[in-house]
């Protein structure tokens, strides 16, 4: 959902202050222009509008039910009947406000870029040859210029130091392990971890040669063992992979709770990290040659490039 | 899902007292067994308990966003600043119950039959080597002597001839192309289809090799093209996968819609075509070989023998 981006941004001093109280909340004088995107499956929506005079993008999405916290909910909550037949009856329930919170994700200001990931398109299969990421969209990448301040930031102690649960300081095959922002921490079923490495001179999965298996195979070993310490969470309940495209070029890897059908675990945009391993392992340059298939959404620049070059 | 059953409960007259209070509703009073299941990204959890004396199970689910009330839900709600960083920052917002409601289904009395269709296996990833594959899972498999009379029925016109959209009929590389029983062909949203080849010495992915690249090559491009030809969708907004393990030993390929996140279709199970057939340009070994991770849930037998074998 509410998956950060490169983005041109300039980074503000980056501050930290949560429990703060929200009378001066960007929510609470947001002005809707328009839903961009909703699913009534995941009960979550995406909507652009106006923070004062700035454009911002806030999403919401509602908290997955806690079984810690069950009993409390049924007891003290209220309920209206809507219908009863036979074994069958259906409810309204009213719960208490601090039982049944919305997890609220701000963008302000939220550039185009923003706005435009957020909203519904289409979306296209490509095929990305070697020779296409070189000629097309590593020309296109590095032309956008994103920044990943917000990586930096992250990597330096500048921003979210508290949220990190795992560092590998190695500078070649170090990396730092932190929650997602889909994931409320609130219950391991739907997990959701990110691996950050400490390198900044690779972008993604293209850039991968037996020359990182030392990082890949710290990473995994060290991020499954923080994960099973931390959260009793083992491998074999994990799901861990990268993103072919990213939406940021700053490597990282996903550690998703298998059993959580996570955003982005689809087999047209994930490679599991122990297929990454073997494939490094047998060819050096698997990921330099290799054609690449990945969606872009029908607003993605890149998109546009490969429809130019003549290859959709 | 609290999609109802057939079960012997004696329907009583169904009366609809909409908008009843709950003094006496079996919620209040229900005492919680066992969770049965629960999906994070659904915001659900089906729960098996007891009211008073009698077996019940309790499904809530919360309510989709409404557009409507989205002003009222920004302006009235209480929001909790968690974390901010550079444009972003997230919030816990505190709604007004009116405004967030639990959708609760109740079934009481609960049959065996309720709990069971909504008890959740857990689910194990296995890394199943080359080796393992020969010594723990073709002797499973061997041993289960799965019957697939079904689809030699289909094959054979002997089932299902009016439902088949395509046929190759080389024995050696062709194929009948089908639409999954979970597509009602009514949209093309979630366009499913099955092309099953005629060679039925071939059970899974496992035993391709650079022999079968015709097979496959042929598969794909007549696939693609009657789908684009009956359905209007074109190679771009498919998603075409072999499942490994297969739910059938006998070889098959999915079609779907890339906008359709169809089940099956996560990386840890999910094998895309393309990549398949360029492996095996590459490496006429390659699936004899690799180690290939997949899902077990927890009453399937086959994780039991990877346990016997100390492989879990």
């Amino acid at each position: 959902m509410a998956e950060r981006e490169n983005d041109g941004a300039a980074a503000k001093r980056p501050k930290t202050d949560a429990g703060e109280l929200s009378s001066d909340s960007p929510v609470s004088d947001f002005k809707i222009t328009r839903i961009l995107r909703e699913c009534a499956r995941e009960k979550n929506i995406f909507i652009h509008g106006k923070v004062k005079d700035q454009d911002a993008v806030v999403i919401l999405e509602k908290a997955p039910i806690r079984k810690d916290t069950l009993s409390e909910l049924l007891k003290s909550s209220q309920l209206q009947l809507e219908m009863k037949n036979d074994v069958y009856s259906t409810y309204q329930l009213q719960a208490p406000a601090h039982l049944n919170e919305i997890k609220t994700t701000v963008i302000c200001p939220a550039t185009e870029k923003h706005v435009k990931k957020y909203l519904h398109q289409e979306v296209f299969l490509v095929e990305e040859s070697g020779e296409d990421y070189r000629t097309v969209t590593l020309p296109y990448i590095s032309s956008q210029s994103f920044s990943v301040q917000w990586v930096h930031n992250i990597l330096e102690k500048k921003a979210e130091a508290d949220r990190i649960v795992f560092e590998d300081p190695d500078p070649l095959t170090g990396f730092v392990l932190l929650p997602d922002f889909k994931w409320d921490k609130k219950q391991i079923q739907d997990l959701y971890l990110i691996a950050i490495v400490h390198r900044r001179d690779v972008k993604s999965l293209r850039d991968l040669t037996s020359e990182h298996l030392p990082l890949l195979t710290n990473l995994r070993s060290k991020g499954e063992d923080t994960i099973q310490r931390q959260y009793g969470v083992p491998p074999s309940k994990l799901r861990v992979y990268f993103h072919y495209q990213p939406s940021y070029h700053h490597l990282h890897v996903h550690f998703t709770s298998l059993e959580y059908n996570a955003p982005g675990c689809g087999v047209e945009r994930a490679h599991l990290l122990s297929d990454v391993i073997q494939n490094l392992q047998a060819d050096s340059s698997y990921y330099h040659n290799r054609s690449l298939a990945f969606p872009l959404r029908a607003d993605d620049g890149l998109l546009l490039k490969f429809k130019e070059a003549g290859k959709l």
